[in-house]
């Protein structure tokens, strides 16, 4: 069969320069919760079919790939469809294997569990510019923690983290699914119809006020709900607006005060005690998609840079699925892949420490001239410093512009009789 | 469909502790190796089928996870066999798709292009004991450095690594295939016989010169021959061996005295440049498996563990069949995992910088006290401690011996009226 040069269908090959970008932000986010005291973990890349499938994912599910069985598993012949065919899968994401992991292992792990996920997720998705099939997430997660405590943990330490690359101005976005589905009920909608009329508010950054009313009305909701509804959204103003709808939604009786007390203690601390920089609103239209979400969620933009670069949220529900008891769970998911975007996008340069030296080898560089070359890079390697040895090219000129590329600009030449 | 706790069969969670050593570890490798000027570089965990079964991949090739076509090209009933249903797998190595990533991305490669990939593997194996089927590679190469300087630089920046990580008394063994080669053919063998004599002497350690004399002439080998074989590997001591041994294949014509000669630089250069301590020594029964070396191979042991803990050589012809064009390569391949082994066996910890502290609030504490901790918090995490704040446990004894057990020795619980 002939080689394949390129990487398969909608995957990448990440640059040396690229690459550095990513170790650099890697780095820095072990080192951020690291000091927050958050734990690194791993699962494998491969899942049993049975938790990819399992409805945790949502429209991800569809976009598994999907690993044929091995040996005497694989029965050609008796296969019916597909899924005879096959046992395990690459996972969408790193929350359902997070959630079987806690589960496999919760005996073994301090309480709460504070951990930190970076790795690498699939999706056999439609290939699309800056969309890969492959791509890094990292998502941070407090697990067995019921109360505020972990919201505001994981908004300081990710605040502190966006602070620590170098953003500026960004914002949170918080809301709590209770208040959308209070909202909801306090309009008069079923609990049944709950996720639709979610899914048309979601669109309120794009469609507007009046976009989001057509829509309800167009799906067939009645005028007087509808109004209701949105007569909440223009309720209150700036940081008046969370007391306001809060305090219409607990006096019709559809809200616990102690929704809207938590949610307030989250802003107020975070508010008071972050070192970073930014603007935390209340924002009634934040949804936020996936489904398994039971209480606060909130989402990161950077100003300047369209769709967000975090978000997460309390999802109480899903961990218990898999260790059979209910496992309060917090998350915050940072877009690695975006920030990377913005990075590469701007140019950005990671701080060298300790400078860089090519030493080129003249052709005519006699063998026994070698060592003293390789104990000169290891004293200065000692030192901190990179140290590049190689054989001088025919075109030296190009060689040096080459090397410059890549930030030698220190090159020393060494020749028979002399370095120069 | 019921939940899975267990990862899939053969592959692991990684629990937080082992976590913090692999992190440290692969800390130090991405930092000595960017010290001698190689770049980090990723491939997809995916690769093209073709690829995978080229045929340079050896035994492994049968371990491949093979991963489903999607969508309309999934053509269950007219498959005639898995391959049918197949485009693309795991890969089981980082060689191959290195020789993909180089020949796709030449042009934008500094050159000599020197690589450092970290990354997981997966081989479909029998599931056994500290073996599985998902496993971390760490992989060093050189591409496009025709000269020894490749040979000698992997292997200081190699042991520079290794005695970073704290290993004394390693032994590295070297020889060159091409030696291998002219024992062979000095001793009458046919040139097809090569690699089957190979793997008999491969045993040497296991079974002796005298096993190897039996299997040789089990499988049918000249008496003749087989004594003028194993004459070589008795002929020279110590430091003299490779001279003498060198000596009788030049003078028979069998080898070139360039291989030699090169051989001999590399191990006087390294000897004289190392900055850590370790024995090199020349051994002419070490073979390596890979059939796609073509020159100098070696092998790391450390003194008390049993194996291998790294390996590499010359490999000039591959990269070449992706790239249509010959390209010299030498690499190291680390043995992370083996590596792992090693210091979690030998109760490794990851020296801690800064210190660690725990702040446990009490259940009565008002939200307004939060951001008094938190900012507290803030300030010794800008010194670089690790601060954890969590909820005061009704079992306070075991919660404070839970977290000693994790490092927090310092320990402040705080109460609505004070903190101790």
């Amino acid at each position: 069969m002939a080689m394949v040069k390129k990487p398969v269908t909608g995957m990448k090959d990440i640059l040396p320069e690229e690459m550095q970008i990513r170790d650099y932000l890697i780095g820095l986010i072990k080192e951020t919760y690291r000091s927050f005291g958050f734990t690194p973990m791993e699962t494998p890349c491969v899942e049993s079919i049975e938790n990819l499938s399992s409805k945790q994912g949502g429209e991800n599910e569809k976009l598994i790939f999907r690993i044929l069985k091995r040996g005497e598993k694989l029965n050609l012949e008796t296969a019916t469809c597909a899924e005879d065919l096959v046992d395990s899968g690459l996972r969408y994401d790193l929350t359902v294997p997070l959630a079987r992991y806690y589960a496999n292992n919760t005996a073994k792990l301090p309480s709460p569990f504070k951990a930190l996920q970076i790795g690498s997720v699939f999706r056999a998705d439609r290939p699309q510019k800056g969309r890969f099939r492959q791509f890094t997430q990292c998502d941070i997660d407090i697990l067995g923690e019921p109360s505020e405590l972990a919201e505001i943990e994981l908004i300081l330490a990710t605040t502190t983290c966006l602070g620590r690359i170098g953003f500026k101005g960004f914002v949170i976005r918080i809301n709590d699914r209770r208040i959308l589905k209070a909202m909801s009920a306090y309009s008069g909608f079923n609990e049944a119809d709950f996720e639709e009329v979610c899914i048309i508010l979601d669109k309120m950054d794009k469609i507007g006020l009046d976009g989001v009313k057509a829509e309800l009305l167009e799906a067939g909701y009645a005028e007087d709900s509808v109004n209701k509804y949105l007569s909440l959204f223009e309720a209150g103003e700036g940081e008046n607006r969370l007391a306001v709808i809060g305090k219409i939604l607990v006096e019709a009786g559809v809200l616990e005060q102690e929704v809207l007390d938590r949610l307030q203690t989250i802003m107020k601390v975070v508010g008071e005690s972050s070192t970073t920089e930014f603007n935390l609103t209340f924002d009634p239209t934040l949804v936020r998609g996936m489904g398994y979400y039971t209480g606060t969620i909130y989402e990161i933009g950077v100003e300047g840079f369209p769709g967000a670069v975090g978000g997460g949220g309390r999802y109480d529900e899903m961990v218990g699925r898999f260790a059979g008891q209910k496992t309060c769970a917090v998350g915050f998911s940072i877009g690695f892949e975006r920030i990377i975007t913005i990075l590469m996008d701007e140019g950005f340069k990671v701080p060298e420490e300790g400078g860089k030296k090519a030493i080129v080898l003249d052709k005519d560089l006699p063998a026994e001239r070698y060592a003293e070359v390789f104990q000169k890079a290891a004293a200065l390697r000692a030192e901190g410093k990179t140290v590049l040895i190689l054989t001088k090219n025919k075109n030296f000129k190009f060689q040096k512009e080459q090397l410059t590329a890549q930030g030698y600009e220190d090159i020393e030449v060494v020749y028979k009789d002399e370095w120069k």
